[in-house]
């Protein structure tokens, strides 16, 4: 196993913050994911539930506050019209998703007309009040890290039936978010490492293949033979190696077409969790940013507070140029918004901008552009000879989260198997 | 200069055909491009009209074939119907584009509207009749390769803007293909390499800089040394290779945000050019694939007959996956349906995939997808210490052109002129 970076584990990271373990990048797994929540048992590690017990998510919409006394959905409760509105929407994009196979999305028989627009075309289009508008965009924030714009219709479609339904996306105790692993997540691809032989600073430049083997050669020259190879890193990343014979057209045209989303997490110490005293569940929802979405991160016992917020999509490409100092305060401020003056002035305060990452370049994950899906979605799993593919991306269910790399992960490992010597 | 591959130009490259010279990349010199017709002139090289004199372009729409006695105009004659509908998407697309500042289409007061959405949805939106949805769908990819689902409407209308108009961009001798170079366009980059230090096979890997200078090494190896660098290669490319230190997070996001089209340009060479004779020009535009748009590119003196066949956008992501046999059937029949059975069998046959050019990756050239010129339009052309770019797609003006490469030249040039020691 070669790794670029002098630690396993990818996307998710551990960080510390006043002494305690914080995600900087994958955090959560939710209903569902038993694959994870396997492996988390095999390895002997633990979950907790994320914090979602007392209190109220804060809805932050159209200029307005208001409290939710429950997290449980992804319709929250507001005006009768915005209500309305936002309840056929969601109704009309899950019968939609319904209808896409998530393991061939190109075969819907109107692919084309749903790969052709974006996201946001269909929420201009079905989504008649600004509320129900504001929630749909930040739900997609949320979920992907991009923009509504950025993304085709057909692709949030096909993410939403891989992950189940909008509700399981958005939700916490019943979806997604729903548990984190005690000591960070970073821990469960950290014990699988233990057992393996791991060439750390290993970045790959150059993959070589013939009819009998293939060759990876680190940026420093050293080389590497195997009978196959599984390439695990973010599509983006791996089109930009040097392949000898080189890619296939088709292999590379797709990955041009894969971009990463933008987030940068920005994570607030206090000493202790004091919204949750002030009736707040630490969860905010708001259409104004730096910061639209946030979530309390508080250690299991609550020792101190920590909260976090997420800078996404066009914010995060708006953001990640202007200096540090700058940033902490528009994300404190928005915190502030949120929960009150006590916000304002955190005992620490640490941030993390995946797309500056050079073995990552951007977070979540890769999302497919208008057009993609039908044009090359179809080879996206395809090996070229000897080189095969997996991460979160390549899942067809619960793609773009850990559990869904863990899935892709086991598909490619059966594929390789089948054709090994 | 650092040339990737054993010869200049890029994608222009000379080929041949029946003794004929073809150009298997870009052609055209075009109505307004002074820059390229000066630059023609001072090489001592010449031009020569592409063919449009006799005869009638070939509409193929809807199942019916039709003829056009005038190609002049990016409105084509058709039933009433259709063709009030078309020139009123004409009229609304037109004037959307006016509005639209080149050098700064972020800028636009609906740029996230218009942005937000494909040129696809806009299509659907503001064409009523089936003629009029495929013309204008045709027009994208004759002028793009690629589908009108793949680009940003804000894309669209920025490169019309930058273009001068929709009747530029399609017509032959009022437009962008009015001219040729005689020996071919490869000629122009040929003759001002000539006067140059060129190193061939000499792709760079690897572009670091510090305070003082820039170091590009090679493949091989080999370190060039220089105050500032130029980096003049396809956006997607220009992403791929390793920065030390590495580029900012906003560089390296738009570069995966700018894939390009798909193109694969088909020549076949007959004894004459027989279609002159049977009333037609040899272009054609049809909405049935592989080959939707067609040119006659006979040499001057009209010894043989070439006629010129674009495979593009979705057509092209299908088609490069067959082998070269079955893919010159389908274009030979394409050939014939226009033209008659005398196309069925020419005396050669050419083809050119630009999405199998390792250092090239697609073609004419990048396109922003929805929601890019909004994120990072504005850094576009922003270099980045030492490190400047240039290419057709930096261009403010007839971008993604031969023209739009040199004018992109002249400002980088100067842009580094500037800040040199």
């Amino acid at each position: 196993m070669l790794e670029a970076r002098d630690r396993v584990g990818g996307r998710t990271q551990g960080g510390v913050l006043e002494g305690a373990p914080v995600e900087l990048g994958g955090t959560w797994i939710g209903e569902g994911h038993s694959e994870m929540y396997a492996l988390v048992a095999e390895l002997g590690l633990e979950t907790f539930p994320t914090w979602n017990d007392a209190g109220s998510l804060l809805l932050d919409l159209g200029g307005k506050q208001s409290s939710l006394a429950s997290t449980k959905g992804a319709t929250p409760r507001l005006n009768p019209i915005a209500m309305a509105d936002l309840a056929q929407g969601v109704a009309r994009f899950e019968k939609l998703a319904r209808s896409i196979d998530p393991a061939r999305p190109w075969a819907h028989p109107k692919a084309t007309v749903l790969d052709g627009q974006t996201y946001e075309s269909w929420v201009r289009r079905n989504l008649r009040t600004p509320t129900g508008r504001s929630y749909f965009r930040v739900l997609a924030e949320a979920v992907y890290a991009d923009d509504g714009a950025d993304m085709s219709l057909l692709h949030t479609l096909f993410y939403t039936a891989s992950n189940g339904d909008l509700e399981t996306l958005a939700s916490t105790d019943r979806g997604a978010q729903k548990d984190r692993v005690v000591g960070g997540s970073v821990m469960v691809a950290g014990r699988l490492a233990a057992g393996l032989d791991v060439h750390f600073d290993s970045p790959v430049h150059t993959v070589s293949q013939d009819e009998d083997r293939v060759v990876a050669t680190t940026r420093d020259g050293r080389a590497f033979q195997a009978s196959h190879v599984i390439i695990a890193i973010p599509p983006t990343l791996a089109g930009r190696l040097t392949y000898q014979p080189i890619l296939p057209a088709w292999r590379d045209q797709l990955t041009q077409r894969m971009p990463a989303g933008t987030v940068i997490k920005c994570f607030a110490a206090y000493p202790t969790p004091f919204w949750r005293d002030a009736g707040w569940n630490g969860q905010a929802v708001s259409d104004r940013g730096p910061v639209k979405v946030t979530f309390d991160v508080s250690p299991p016992d609550a020792e101190i507070g920590l909260l976090l917020g997420f800078v996404e999509g066009s914010e995060a490409r708006r953001w990640q140029r202007w200096d540090e100092t700058q940033r902490r305060r528009a994300v404190l401020d928005c915190f502030e918004r949120y929960f009150g003056p006590s916000a304002a002035h955190p005992t620490s305060y640490l941030e993390k901008d995946w797309s500056a990452e050079e073995f990552t370049r951007g977070c979540y994950g890769a999302h497919f552009t208008p057009g993609v899906w039908t044009s090359y979605g179809d080879v996206l799993r395809e090996p070229v000879g000897r080189i095969h593919w997996a991460g979160a991306e390549y899942a067809v269910e619960w793609n773009g989260y850990m559990e869904g790399a863990i899935r892709s992960g086991r598909v490619t490992a059966d594929e390789t198997l089948r054709v090994l010597p």
